[in-house]
């Protein structure tokens, strides 16, 4: 099992200490059920929905389909399940829900509203019509914002198999090598490192590059190009472990570059040891950003539009993201230890790109710890 | 780009002919967005909203980040963009559409609600609270169930990429040989053939194994184990062009079979042949499930708790599946050329497991097309 019993109590009863008496915080995402239950249950069109009343024991709506895996990841005992046979998923898990919410009396919901889709909400209102329900999505967020130690070890976890991707990549990488099979080569090597030393952790990786101006087009992926002497070449590995995503990031010479390339890496690799430093409990979340912001001002590549970094944890591209840790200048919330962030401040420069070094940091009682061992700095491959 | 003018337009004029003079539909999630621009922007917490107005042309309201990607991509040349510095992304992104709704003089707006988030939408009825929205799921999902010949092409690639990875795990399969292996060398071929054959398309891909009772949890991926006698093997190959989601499976008798597992492939075998064949232009939904079915109980193996398939197309764990196709006894929904589901029978046997054939079948004018050309059938592999 992913987590202890103990700590998912602990979430629970955080959760619970927001509630009223005859209140229920229903989580309907994937990433707010997972919070609270422990067991990750990926959706596939099959709500999966974990319940956490005041005064009841926690429960799961779920497809029958998952209840192996509920049972063997998570630790709630009490669910209610419905099949694929009995009808849409959808309405079949409102009618369970509904079920069990009217037979515990509960008035009034709290939902994880910034992830739950408002078809499902709707719905819910639409069965329940007396029932108040709220977007309670601020009060998951700052309970999921700092991370647990058993929490932190699945971050340590993904930034080791992040580290074997770099450095595997940063081995093969020459001039007129693919990039595709660089790519290639580091995700079978961050498998093979995860097999081995992680063999009881769900892991998924994600390894890619971009040279030159591609990198203004930062979510789309490798191609096969060969690496160009004269471009800056951005690699980027996100891996995680049972879902705890980090995002290791480089930024490499190839070959010998122009000015405005050389001038552009030896600022960022000021201005990324800058807004690391900034990092400490009870610093704002605009310092790290702001830090960097005032190193490429200086050196005449303006403020960047960009923000700086944000809280990892449960979070992919699809959902999970909180804002509230945003690494970012209106940001006046402050960073507090067990938060587990990437420090990745860049900016863009016309004919050069966007690369940027992202690190995974983790906010100490004390200060920080850099999680990721990845060689940072100037790095450069020769012809 | 992945997709022409013209078949963008057709696309918008599709939703368009729901809509009254003063409407708009407003897709928030990244299917409806993409379905209604043809440019795929993966959110990572910035929305990304696509707006087709009746009477207006389109625009999208994006991150300043992706505006490079939705100009190489997409066919909307009119965007309102904003940036990270600026504020919450979610909360700048809404103002610049409220800005172009009201400008427009948009009253009353459909909504992609079964994938836009709660909070998303309600913010937006806090900023106009005169504004009537409605939740067009049903709308957006019928013009997304009929795929164009533009799109089926990208089913074709990516079930083109999956059947080089089934060849490629059926290759190397021998007792003794670890899952995750064969699942690696699958990935790399499947990553060489794509990169080759479709160099100008994004794919992505994933393969993963389970053996025996593992087969029970079936969304949680590969481990380690080697191939062991006696069991009976599942292979998923998920690949996805430009985001249209293929999947083709299948089963694998490892060496010699106990008798309860060998009667089950038999008839699974059958089952799967019995439901390809009822796909075709006119027939119900159910028709493909409930073929299997009376097979699975014909031999006693009861009838099959969980669903025959989906439509495939643009869908993900995440996001996109559509109710209205799934391959389920209740649903009396028509099958219709330019359809491309998965079939994929199955049931759960003690002791043995819930192991399946899958394949992508293109629903044609005079029948059908099996997109798969992967052997399907009885499949083994000896000592």
């Amino acid at each position: 099992m992913p987590f202890t019993q103990n700590e998912i109590e602990r979430r629970q009863n955080l959760i619970r200490s927001n509630l009223n008496e005859d209140q229920a915080f229903i989580a309907f995402s994937f990433t707010g059920a997972y919070y609270l239950s422990g067991a990750p249950i990926v959706h596939w069109g099959r709500p999966a929905i974990c319940v956490v009343p005041k005064s009841d024991p926690a429960f799961y709506v779920v497809s029958a389909m998952e209840t192996p895996r509920l049972a063997s990841l998570g630790h709630i005992k009490d669910t209610a399940d419905y099949q694929d046979y009995q009808g849409p998923s959808l309405d079949c898990a409102l009618d369970q829900l509904v079920t069990r919410l009217n037979s515990m009396g509960i008035k009034s919901a709290m939902v994880d509203g910034s992830m739950a889709p408002f078809s499902t909400v709707q719905k819910l209102n639409d069965r329940c019509p007396d029932m108040e329900i709220t977007d309670a999505s601020s009060v998951l967020n700052s309970a999921r914002l700092i991370l647990s130690d058993e929490e932190i070890a699945y971050v340590r976890a993904a930034v080791d198999v992040s580290d074997v991707g770099v450095g595997t990549f940063l081995e093969g990488a020459r001039i007129g090598v693919a990039e595709s099979t660089l790519a290639a080569r580091s995700s079978q090597a961050m498998a093979d490192f995860a097999a081995q030393h992680y063999p009881e952790i769900e892991t998924h990786i994600r390894c890619y590059s971009q040279q030159g101006l591609r990198t203004l087009e930062p979510h789309s992926g490798t191609g096969g190009q060969p690496l160009e002497e004269g471009q800056l070449l951005q690699i980027v590995i996100e891996a995680s472990a049972w879902h705890y995503l980090s995002a290791v990031e480089r930024t490499i010479a190839l070959g010998e570059l122009p000015a405005k390339h050389n001038a552009y890496f030896t600022t960022l690799v000021e201005a990324h040891e800058a807004a690391i430093e900034q990092v400490k409990p009870g610093a704002k979340c605009s310092a790290p950003h702001n830090a960097a912001d005032e190193i490429f001002v200086r050196d005449g590549f303006g403020a960047s539009p960009v923000g700086t970094g944000l809280q990892r944890g449960v979070v992919s591209e699809w959902e999970g993201r909180i804002p509230e840790g945003d690494l970012r200048p209106y940001n006046d919330e402050t960073l507090k230890s067990g938060m587990a962030i990437t420090v990745e401040p860049f900016t863009y420069v016309e004919g050069v790109g966007a690369t940027r070094h992202c690190d995974m940091v983790l906010v100490t009682d004390n200060g920080r710890e850099r999680l990721s061992k990845s060689p940072a700095g100037w790095l450069e491959i020769s012809k």
